[in-house]
C-alpha cells in the first residue's frame, strides 16, 4: 500500500506551496484558447495546462463534467489527462461529486480509485447527502490504496446554504459532517468552498482540505487564511480554475499567474505564521 | 420541443404499467450472466436485458457507475445501450446522481440531457447536496428538449436519514426540497425512496416520481401503495433492478419476472382504486 493521500499531499505541499490547478476544459475557456468545442479540444486543454503547470502546483483537478459533456471520446481524453498529470509527479483529484450507495458506491469507487482503473486518481470529490455511512464503500477503496476522499462539506455557491446550514441535532449539517470525518477514515478529507458572506466552519485538524472559491468565485486570500490559518497538521491546497487558465494558452503566461498566486498563498501563510 | 418529461412518462405507465427497470451491470450480475467483467460485458448484458423487457416496462434506469467502472469503453457501452433503448421506445432515465454547480452543472446537463449528446437521456437523476437552485442548469437543459430532472430528494438506505431529515427552517429537508419542487419547473421530478422504517413522505401531485427500494432493498407493493397511492396527477414508476435481472439470462424469465412485478403493481393500484 502507497503512503496515505494525506501525507503524501502534505510532502507536494511542502515541496511546492499550496495551489491546485483546476482543469476546466469548459467551452469558453476552449474558444479563447482557440480550441475547439469537442473532446479533442478538452485533451489538448488539458494537455497544454498540464505542461505549463506541472512545476507550480502541488495538485491538479480535473473536472470530469467538462470531459463527460463529449460522451466516452471525452472519458477518453481525461483518461490521458490523468495519465499525463501523474506521469509529470503531479498529485491528482478527479473532481466528480460522485453520490451514491452500497454497490453502485463501490463501482464508482472502482472507476476513480481503483488499481488498475483508466480513471484512477490520487483522490475523489463525493457529495454526502445520502449520509456520510453510504460513503463507506470509497473509503474501503481509498484505505486500500493510499487513495483519499474528498467529501464536498461546503460549497461556494449561495444556493448551498439551504442544505448545508440545515440542523441535525440542533447543529448545521456542515459542521456535524465535518466533526465525523476524521474519526471514520484517514482517507477522508473535506472540500471546504470559501462561500462569501459565510462564516469560516470549525475544522479538525489532521484531514486533507480542498478549498475552492478563490478568485472569478469571488473569494480572497484573506478569507483562505481566516478558514485555514490556525491548521497545523492538515494539508491545505486551493483550488484556482479560471484564475490560472484564463491566462493561457501561453505557457509562460500561464507560469506567471501561477507564480503570482503562489506568491499572495506565501504571504498569507506568512503573515499566519505556519 | 417534445413534450414534457412527465407527459411522456404518464402516456408509457398507462401503456405498459408502472415499471422501471434498473440495469445495473455490477460485477456479481455479470457473472451471475456468464458474462466478463469488463465493458463489453456490461453492454451484453445491457443489450440483453433491454431486448427482454422492452415489450414489459415504462421506462429504463441505466446506472452510469457499473459503465464508468471501466472507464471510456465503459461509456461506450453506456451510450449504446441508451441508443438501443431510444430505439426500442423505451424512456431512458441516467441514473448519474450528479450534483455541482454553475458551468460544471451545465457540462453534466449538455452530458445527459442535451441535444445531440451521445449520453442523452429522457431525464437524469441529480444530489441536492449544492441546493435547489444550483441545479438551475440542469432544469435549465431539461425544459428545452421535453427532458426531466429527477432530484433525489430521500434514499433508500437508511445512512441517508442523517441529511435528509435535518432541518430547514423547522421541517426536514427532504420535506422542504419535495415542496420546492414543483414551483420551480415542470421539468423537476423527484427520486423518493422507499426506505424501510421511514414514514411515507408528504408529496405534491403532479411531478413525475422514481421509486428505488423495492426488492432486495426491503420494501414492499404495499409499501409502494402507502407512499404513493393518493397521487391522481402524478406518474410514479417503481424500479427493480436485481428483482428482474436476477432472473436473466435467459429472456422468458426475465420476462416472467417482469410479468410477475407488473401484477403486484397493478393489485397494489386497484386495491387504492387508482
Amino acid at each position: 500500500v502507497p503512503e496515505p493521500f494525506a501525507a503524501r499531499l502534505a510532502a507536494a505541499v511542502a515541496a511546492r506551496g499550496p495551489l491546485c490547478a483546476g482543469i476546466d476544459p469548459s467551452p469558453r475557456l476552449l474558444a479563447a484558447w482557440g480550441l475547439p468545442d469537442s473532446a479533442v479540444g478538452a485533451g489538448a486543454l488539458a494537455s497544454g495546462a498540464l505542461e505549463a503547470l506541472a512545476g507550480s502546483v502541488a495538485a491538479v483537478k480535473l473536472n470530469a463534467a467538462f470531459f463527460e459533456q463529449y460522451g466516452s471520446a471525452g472519458l477518453g481524453a481525461l483518461e490521458a489527462a490523468l495519465g499525463q498529470a501523474a506521469g509529470a509527479g503531479l498529485l491528482t483529484v478527479a473532481d466528480v461529486k460522485r453520490a451514491d450507495i452500497a454497490s453502485t458506491a463501490a463501482a464508482y469507487a472502482r472507476a476513480w480509485l481503483g488499481r488498475g482503473s483508466s480513471l484512477a486518481s490520487d483522490a475523489v470529490t463525493v457529495v454526502p447527502y445520502l449520509g456520510l455511512g453510504a460513503l463507506d464503500p470509497f473509503v474501503e477503496e481509498a484505505e486500500a490504496n493510499g487513495r483519499g476522499v474528498l467529501v464536498v462539506v461546503r460549497s461556494s455557491n449561495p444556493e448551498g446554504a439551504q442544505v448545508q446550514r440545515a440542523l441535525a441535532d440542533g447543529r448545521p449539517l456542515e459542521s456535524v459532517l465535518l466533526g465525523e470525518l476524521a474519526g471514520r477514515s484517514p482517507a477522508l478529507g473535506a472540500v471546504v468552498g470559501l462561500a462569501p458572506g459565510r462564516q469560516p466552519l470549525s475544522l479538525v485538524d489532521g484531514p486533507a482540505y480542498l478549498a475552492p472559491g478563490i478568485g472569478v468565485q469571488g473569494a480572497t486570500w484573506a478569507e483562505f487564511g481566516a478558514q485555514f490559518g490556525s491548521l497545523q497538521a492538515s494539508p491545505v491546497v486551493a483550488n484556482l480554475s479560471r484564475a490560472l487558465l484564463d491566462a493561457g494558452p501561453d505557457p509562460a503566461a500561464l507560469q506567471a499567474a501561477a507564480a503570482a498566486a503562489a506568491q499572495a498563498a506565501r504571504a498569507v501563510c506568512a503573515q499566519l505564521g505556519s
